[in-house]
């Protein structure tokens, strides 16, 4: 069935825009925002596409919230605070049961952080589906954001939250691996459902050093960030935080998917060491792990040690979204 | 051949951002910019997917320009001056050459116009090309920007350049058009290499009241402000400028092209009759042509005369791309 474009936007997209703190929103050629003053833009953009991202079966809620998601997880990685969003979206029918569980998924989260829709577009895909969304926030001006340059030597690494259950997940869903303990609803949750670390990141701004999320595995993207700092760093192997549904898989796999499994979304932080009781007050008062995994060195390398002191290769088999990236 | 995403990022990306005016750029989790104190930010986002946008054999250099080009001409709409841009791109194959002159001509336009890429993303989809533009700007904290809710009773009416050659670009390349004359390269250029009216819209601030980009076809866009604005228009068909290259073909055929083509990217905007002699002044100063064509009205409703006042029907044919469209 063929709607006319401005029947779509009234019907979906208009109702998950909402007028507070944008001057002009959906339904102008482009939207108007207030930057607060004494503050600067943060801006970016995270594409979603079918068979790369997300299985055909996906459902359209949470394929909405996880679209919203990844971006509001960058300007979390920046320590920025939300300003409004924009959504594109190819399709290939318009099936009004769909839009209408996209948009709900994609609207609770975007009023969870206060993130409004302020435009974008929607086009006819004969290719399948597609999600650019591009998301704005605000940092203080005398705040750069949390750069990935930014670690310094002999910084803590600290990781929120628990790893490796959306690599479960994608195995168990592409059968390499079995899930004979019924694990899977928990851990495709953890896949399809990422919160982004959002009040997190906007409290390690001044804190923290370096930050980044994990989108693409531990290792990799903890490279990415040693390489910008041009320093190197050691992981404690066993104090990598594992998510408890990933208990009953045998420990190479768990600690394959832990350290190189992306598709996680916490944040993956540097900060000095006299930052350290901080940073556990903010765990408790966020009700959420905070995790010293390691330490940054001046030598360029990245490498793991487990408890017996053995020396563990940590080169990079991050996830990669088919040899693709943020710009 | 399949390329790591970084090496994407150094090879082709990083060439096409600057510094200048941004504080961080491609690289890192997301962008920041300042924006001017006492200015408002504006953001639109256009999506081209292969097959409804542009041709396979399109030509990437022009590509890269009309993917940028389409969101400068939603901030020229907007009145505002371009800050800075987002790439999205979907990529089958990874063609070095391809990309190499994708960036050429998306760089060239945003240097042109002061628009550095700042930040964006590049997956591979196994479904086509596909490509997501956001381009970011700014208004005077005093001005909303050129609304399309803003036609006021007894305005002009009027267009920028001439219109009516993408849609008979269009028309010849799908085979309903026979192309006697040779016409179709000049055509073909107004198709895929449209030049977004930028400084126009940054002068119309203050002196036009609404404005819209015409991207769907003059009778359409021009609906959507009359809509809007709860007004109507009547428009002198015979002062409507026609593209020099269409002198050639039928008067109907003609006259289709130049009411209801899309894909043009001119600027349509309604100013007070006072205002006259200073846009008059502005097309002499920017060397284009600012026709008008009509006069906006109480009755709700679009209708056009030609010289011997007869009354034409102007419903709208407009460009639809596919049922999709701004949000």
């Amino acid at each position: 069935m063929a709607l006319g474009e401005f029947s779509l936007i009234d019907r979906f997209f208009k109702r998950a825009a909402w007028p507070l703190g944008v001057d002009v929103g959906v339904g102008d050629d482009a939207a108007v925002m207030s930057v607060p003053s004494g503050h600067r833009l943060v801006a970016c953009k995270d594409v979603l596409v079918q068979g790369r991202h997300f299985f055909a079966d996906v459902s359209p809620h949470t394929l909405g919230h996880k679209s919203l998601a990844v971006n509001l997880s960058d300007l979390a990685a920046m320590g920025a605070t939300p300003l409004g969003c924009l959504l594109g979206i190819g399709l290939p029918t318009v099936d009004e049961t769909w839009l209408e569980s996209f948009v709900g998924g994609f609207s609770a989260l975007a009023q969870r952080y206060d993130c409004p829709l302020v435009g974008g577009d929607t086009v006819g895909s004969d290719q399948g589906l597609f999600i650019s969304v591009t998301a704005l926030g605000t940092l203080p001006d005398q705040q750069m954001g949390l750069l990935r340059s930014a670690a310094q030597v002999d910084d803590d690494i600290w990781v929120s939250g628990t790893l490796g259950a959306p690599d479960m997940a994608l195995r168990i869903m592409q059968g390499s691996v079995t899930d004979t303990h019924g694990r899977l609803p928990d851990l495709r949750t953890a896949l399809e459902c990422p919160e982004p670390r959002v009040a997190l990141g906007q409290r390690l701004l001044g804190v923290a050093h370096a930050a980044i999320d994990i989108s693409d595995g531990l290792t990799q993207d903890l490279s990415h960030v040693l390489k910008a700092s041009n320093v190197g760093a050691v992981i404690d192997i066993d104090c990598v935080p594992v998510h408890r549904e990933l208990d009953v898989f045998d420990a190479p796999l768990r600690q394959q998917a832990v350290l190189h499994g992306g598709d996680v979304y916490e944040l993956c932080f540097t900060a000095p060491t006299q930052a350290r009781a901080t940073i556990e007050q903010m765990s408790r008062e966020l009700d959420l792990p905070l995790t010293r995994i390691g330490q940054v060195c001046a030598e360029q390398r990245l490498y793991g040690r487990d408890q017996s002191g053995r020396s563990i290769d940590m080169a990079t088999h991050g996830f990669d979204h088919f040899s693709g990236g943020d710009v």
